[in-house]
């Protein structure tokens, strides 16, 4: 789901109260964001970030490890935060907002956030932190469903994780898989698409594929 | 869109007739696609596709230049097929059987349709292939929208490109972005969900954004 877009050029507006430890930790997730933005994964070296940082490359390998511990503790510090999805009053259009955060984020630049899902192709421990912050953003995402089951949009028993899915996935599809240009259109369309198909109960209930044998009755 | 998934441990089954060039090309792209396989875009290298292929190294710097080179030409040799769609007598049957082809495609050993995908986001040459191959079979889906118009399941100004991202879209979310295991209900579920929106108009004409002016009338 949507990653937050830092602007590495810019000095970061507010930090969490913290020790030297934590400071240090900020100093090293900043770097390696703007490394990141500015080189691609391909370019990310420790040495890099310490040096961006400020921060003796001794004391990045001894806590890090190496560009995958530093990317997988980038992902999990964005997770970390207090985002949660828009509340617009209805389904459609707490898809659509969301969907418009998540075009932004995937076009903004540097492209921080391309340049993470690129190294999940790379890292198991980028991979596998990014599995977690999804995992995060989706579960945050589920109030969008349970708000429209609420107000009568959607029956009770609505799978919100496939109809999430649904909703958003074509925007990643199109932005950092067929590569093509930002369609404006897309966030508003794919948001109606799922909220048109929700309201013909695409997503009621658990699925079933036409081949599984149905128990007997 | 799907990918042909060589098996690069048997021996392929036909050739397209040609000379030594072409059987040189077979031979390196053969060996290109089981390396990538095996290793992976980081290590796929010259010297050992042509040491796999058995062709002298110098000839595929020539003809291919490098590894990005040789990435793309593997992704335009795998468009040069005469797949064609399911035709299964129905919109849902139809893109049910497409989900089933890409989930097989993405979850195919050795990975190396995943490995393409990851190649797309490291080189250039890679990524304008894959969007050549995609935009092609894109192309090729587009007969399932016009048989399900002409069989009137849909309007005749139903835009097959919106209506095939969004039923195909998830499994590539699903299986190469969020890394989740593969389900076994989403490829049927996907395309009900796509086959239901349309039904209730989701692709029928240009999507308009709300906010877009609207001409006088």
């Amino acid at each position: 789901m949507t990653l937050p877009a830092p602007r590495p050029d810019l000095p970061p507006p507010q930090r969490r109260p913290g020790g030297r430890t934590a400071r240090i930790r900020t100093q090293v997730l900043d770097a390696v964001l703007a490394e990141l933005g500015e080189r691609g994964y391909d370019g990310l070296t420790v040495e890099l970030v310490a040096a961006r940082a400020g921060v003796h490359r001794a004391t990045v390998y001894r806590r890090w490890g190496d560009v995958g511990g530093l990317l997988a503790d980038a992902l999990d510090a964005a997770g970390d935060d207090a985002w949660h999805p828009p509340d617009t009053g209805s389904l459609e259009g707490d898809l659509a907002a969301l969907n418009h955060e998540i075009q932004d984020a995937l076009t903004a630049q540097p492209p921080i956030v391309p340049a993470l899902i690129a190294a999940s192709f790379r890292s198991e421990q980028a991979e596998q932190a990014q599995r977690r912050l999804w995992e995060d953003r989706y579960a945050r995402c589920e109030s969008i469903v349970s708000r429209a089951a609420q107000r009568g949009e959607l029956p009770p028993d609505t799978d919100a994780r496939r109809l999430l899915v649904t909703a958003t996935a074509p925007l990643y599809h199109q932005l950092v898989l067929l590569w093509t240009p930002p369609d404006p259109f897309l966030p508003d369309h794919a948001a109606r698409t799922a909220a048109l198909a929700a309201s013909a109960g695409a997503f009621a209930g658990h699925p079933r594929a036409e081949s599984e044998p149905r128990p007997p009755t």
